[in-house]
């Protein structure tokens, strides 16, 4: 198909229509297949979109290949909790808790696993996942990673079989994002060692918290530890968690503890969130998850890591599996309403055929194809960095689970790793919410019903790009990182104080890098330095677009803020002014990384025809991107006119190429069918 | 504030920072005002938002200023729905209905009236608008604007009290946007005089009707009325609307008739969508709605009109009140969620201040200002254009209703007005999903509590992208008669079809424009038309780049459709290659559309202060649309790079200016206190 030009005057710009330079598209992946073939290329694109847990993801496949487990909107708030809370006990029985926990107390240390599990919940019921998440990786993730051995022992097994109920009491009603502004207080008393939980003001009462309506029986407290040793004032040594019982085996609120319901929300029904307010509640001392911190008989703290910003932040950093989890089930919930729309668009027709035979199927309408495929395309390309993002996490925790994460290499990485997570949580919900939210509208009506399940994914996907971290925040704190070079202390100042920080540092300090992978290197040393002259359908001149505007948004914003040094400005003025250009710091260094983890997923597939079918989809990702930023592209003299007019044909013709294939690309998100049950599906 | 620059360098470009050049921004409205100066402000700025129908609004406010209007998650779907419909009873008891209808037959004959206290109930309960809109806007609208003098005085004045609950059958599982295909048949039987409505397939099920689930006991049926003359065969004259009983007054089917129940729904708990199908279901020739068109006692078809397609679409254009009021609705929708966002922003606080002594105010971050105050400024502008389309539409049909609508000028008056209502239709309830959605987010977790309202109206808004005529459909049909010049026929041609006729159009047919109006045109002739070297901060430059960019939209896609007529190339595929740029003309009408109500109605505004605050409200309305399509003006050479730069810190710059009356703003909205019942507001 020609692709059409507004003008027809950019005959001296390289090419950069799609499909007729570049070597991978000489031989396409035919669009018409038999089935047999069409069911072998599903398979090998199945096989690069499930990654190194393919087998956890098949194993939970075949466990929640059940309609019986999608949400169903009948049930009052107390059911859907009820429901939930069975599902969960079944999924106890079956093992499947146990990954996320250490081979030496219970569990089986599979973190992969155990994030990989919760996300293909999110093809089920969001509900389930979140509550999941919660009991296994935010509670039982901050015993594992921040209790010690006694905590462990006394623990972990009942969090595993569901004994043992918790939830995560960080968040507050006045903080969730300036976590080291909590309230709540842990004060040490020596004379019976015990800590005293207290709720010092109404907006330190801890709100949102999932389980704190009904079902915990325990939390995760965070609280500012105050302590000091015999001869010291008592004053704080930050925030700090304990485990504190709150509630007695009948479901009671404990002498003390004043637990509320958060009530009805957008979406989740089945996670009972709720608020605990502490009156004086005492603990024993040993309560205190005191792996990184610890509080002697006489009062006084000792910590093997001086640093007060670096000791918080280390304690953080370990609970960035529920990050991670987010970001996942939020790919699998993108996933799921996208195969849901897609597959409707190809049932559903309207309006007359040129030759009035029939009506014609909504996705054969480019605006149809437009609305559906880029985002289909981009769905890929995050799989991908959740895939190298989950193994990133499972090896840095599989490696510290031993070590002090003293060796300066641990914590670059681990650094490293969380900034990562942080830029893809946000990447990815914000993605998920365009994805569902466009699915739904794209089913019209039908969408609208709960029955065709989009509506209930949208209800229950919206907050994910709030919860465990704000998306806004998360965006920011990459970009603080790639412009502090990742200094130490640097975090946990305030914006005025970060920015005088950045002032202050040298300037080739911003332009370190990490390192490159090979496969990239090899692209970029094969394409050209002038991206403008070099073809738009070459990988490497794509990698490079996507790198050219990181950089160059990374050197000017330091230049911005760099003025917090030269002058009398204030600095938090000068911070706050340049706040959009941070943000989009971060978004441009997530979706190179994200570009970068799916090219090297097509260079590790096999199959030829697999990944002749992701080399399309790869380049409808980059050309949608660069059309969906194209105004910086063109302002920053990154494209000329013409490339900019080629990358929007491109994005027409690649939506063109791929409609053949909307269904096999669908098919290999390899959703359990049973979990995709919708009548629009059955009448079209 | 200094507008900080990337580059320096573009001292030689027109000054486009704002408030440094024109005049009316010499004595900007101050930003510390006393409390008195504030109301008067605000009662300023409401003055121009509440337009023609501002009594009506008052008459509202004061009847819906109360908390028990709100909807209550914990109702059951039975008892939301029974809820909603005790309301509408309150209502009807309060002469609130009579407003839509004729005053020989029990109205009071005030559309205007009528559309904007339906609007002004979309800040109590969507499901209440909804439930109103489909009652007395649809149902009663059918028998109103088709029926004739038997009609009016057999249902309206039981449509206004309620003893008549009617719905407005037209969408069909199989087709929605289509009309023209909708597979219902009545056939008449001249041996009993009556017509035969009739199912033939699952797809003719009729869907997603408002009131069919529960409610209803009548319903405006739209079936491919099957008739002919004693010597004819009987064949389709399209489709047309009958009265037909569908329940008994007990609430069971009535014989002939199989209803279903949409269930559970993404929002709007309160409206009883449902389903209906015929069999073979005989009511007497009487029920068909026969303004337009009748059948004779024998079969004989008759219509005044005698070209079957402008038949059609007459029929069509008298029900636009419904699509109206949804546009009008998700005006307010937004604007609720917006100010609850707003107030939520001025409480929170979150981040140390750079001189530690407090918390910084959300709304303070440039981040979050960027969030919320451009969607505001737009909310601004499209409600001011549907002040204008309220009010058109009120004067064509007081006007149209005692005419028999053959003025050629008339026609042309309601053709424009319909596509008028398809525009702002799906750029009204776009930008309320946006503005919601984006409300709920900056709210972060207090945002998804029920008790907050705005996962409410989130669930509520969505569909509004869809009923009432498919937002890109709309989009397209705007479109669609641009570039056909509203010419007669046009409609109802397949989208191949449509292409040929503009193909074998005069090329400068497009370019005939409506009228100008003089207020723009006034601020034209003193700008330049070398919008380069004007100032951005020019209202007529500001027109311009919208005209500028429409015209030229038009033309190109005029071009590109022309091919149709020239080569070989399947006319379907040259349609749908050119669907992405067809849409976008549409979108940038309507925009062009809105900016100049907006313009008029700040011309039209007595208050010195509201009018200075306005034009700084419109200015920001204007730089974020032109950022928001930065990459078109910039690709066709419409702006330079500097200038691109400048309308980027522009927006900066006037966020930053409007964040000290982003309360005023707000509030200037009006809507009754007791609505914006939300806990987050009372503790932050």
């Amino acid at each position: 198909m020609a692709a059409l030009t507004e003008n027809a005057d950019n005959s001296t710009a390289p090419t950069d229509e799609i499909g007729t330079t570049t070597p991978e598209h000489d031989e396409p992946v035919t669009d018409d297949l038999s089935d047999d073939e069409r069911a072998l290329l599903v398979d090998g694109v199945r096989y690069v979109l499930d990654g190194r847990w393919r087998a956890t993801r098949d194993t939970v496949r075949a466990g929640t290949d059940r309609a019986d487990l999608l949400p169903d909107p009948s049930r009052t708030l107390d059911e859907a909790r009820a429901r939930i809370l069975a599902e969960m006990r079944e999924l106890a029985d079956h093992d499947f808790a146990a990954a996320g926990f250490g081979a030496d107390h219970g569990g089986t240390g599979d973190v992969g696993a155990s994030i990989t599990a919760i996300e293909m919940l999110g093809y089920a019921d969001l509900s389930l996942m979140v509550k999941s998440g919660v009991q296994w990786g935010l509670f039982g993730g901050a015993v594992e990673n921040l209790g010690t051995a006694r905590h462990h022992q006394r623990y972990v097994p009942g969090i595993i079989d569901l004994d043992i109920l918790g939830c995560f009491a960080m968040t507050e009603t006045g903080h969730g994002s300036n976590v080291q502004a909590l309230e709540t207080t842990a004060t040490y008393d020596r004379d019976t060692r015990e800590f005293v939980i207290n709720s010092p003001t109404p907006s330190s009462r801890k709100d949102y918290i999932g389980g704190a309506a009904q079902h915990a029986r325990f939390a995760a407290v965070f609280a500012q530890l105050i302590t000091g040793g015999p001869d010291e004032e008592p004053e704080s040594q930050g925030v700090h968690c304990l485990v504190v019982p709150i509630r007695d085996a009948d479901g009671n609120d404990l002498p003390g503890i004043t637990t509320g319901d958060c009530g009805y929300k957008g979406g989740l029904p089945g996670v009972d969130n709720g608020r605990i307010t502490f009156d004086n509640v005492r603990v024993p001392a040993e309560n205190l998850l005191n792996r990184y911190a610890d509080v002697e008989a006489d009062g006084t703290y000792i910590s093997p890591i001086e640093n007060p910003n670096r000791r918080f932040f280390t304690m953080l950093g370990t609970l960035i599996r529920g990050r991670v989890s987010v970001a996942a089930t939020a790919g699998a919930a993108g996933r799921k309403a996208l195969t849901l729309a897609t597959r409707y668009g190809l049932l559903r027709k309207q309006f007359d055929a040129p030759d009035g035979d029939d009506e014609i199927t909504v996705l054969d309408y480019l605006g149809h194809q437009r609305k559906l495929l880029p985002l289909i395309a981009k769905s890929y390309a995050i799989a991908c960095a959740q895939n190298e993002l989950t193994a990133e996490l499972h090896d840095v925790q599989t490696a510290a689970a031993d070590r002090a994460q003293t060796d300066p290499a641990d914590q670059e990485r681990q650094r490293q790793l969380e900034s990562a997570a942080a830029g893809l949580k946000a990447y990815a919900t914000w993605h998920a919410s365009a994805a569902v939210n466009t699915s739904r509208e794209a089913c019209g009506g039908a969408g609208y019903l709960d029955e065709n399940q989009l509506s209930i994914i949208r209800d229950d996907i919206d907050v994910f790009t709030t919860f465990e971290g704000d998306n806004t925040v998360m965006t920011q704190l990459v970009a603080k990182e790639l412009l502090g070079a990742y200094a130490e202390d640097l975090r946990g100042l305030s914006a005025g104080g970060w920015v005088r920080f950045i002032a202050g540092m040298a300037r080739d300090v911003v332009a370190e890098k990490t390192a490159v992978r090979q496969v990239v290197q090899t692209l970029l040393d094969s394409s050209d330095e002038d991206t403008e002259n070099s073809s738009l359908a070459d990988r490497g001149t794509q990698i490079r677009l996507f790198r050219n505007r990181e950089d160059h948004l990374v050197r000017t914003c330091a230049q911005r803020l760099r003025r917090a040094g030269e002058d009398d400005t204030d600095a938090f003025e000068i911070f706050n002014d340049a706040q959009d250009h941070l943000l989009k710091v971060g978004t441009a260094h997530t979706e190179r990384v994200v570009l970068e983890a799916f090219v090297q997923a097509i260079a590790d597939c096999d199959s030829r025809s697999a990944a002749d079918l992701l080399a399309k989809v790869c380049d409808l990702f980059v050309y949608s991107a660069l059309e969906a930023d194209l105004s910086w592209f063109l302002m920053h003299r990154q494209v000329s006119v013409e490339r900019a007019k080629a990358i929007r044909r491109g994005v027409n013709s690649l939506c063109q190429e791929l409609r053949p294939h909307a269904r096999t690309l669908v098919d290999a998100f390899g959703i359990p069918e049973a979990l995709l049950a919708a009548p629009m599906l059955e009448h079209g």
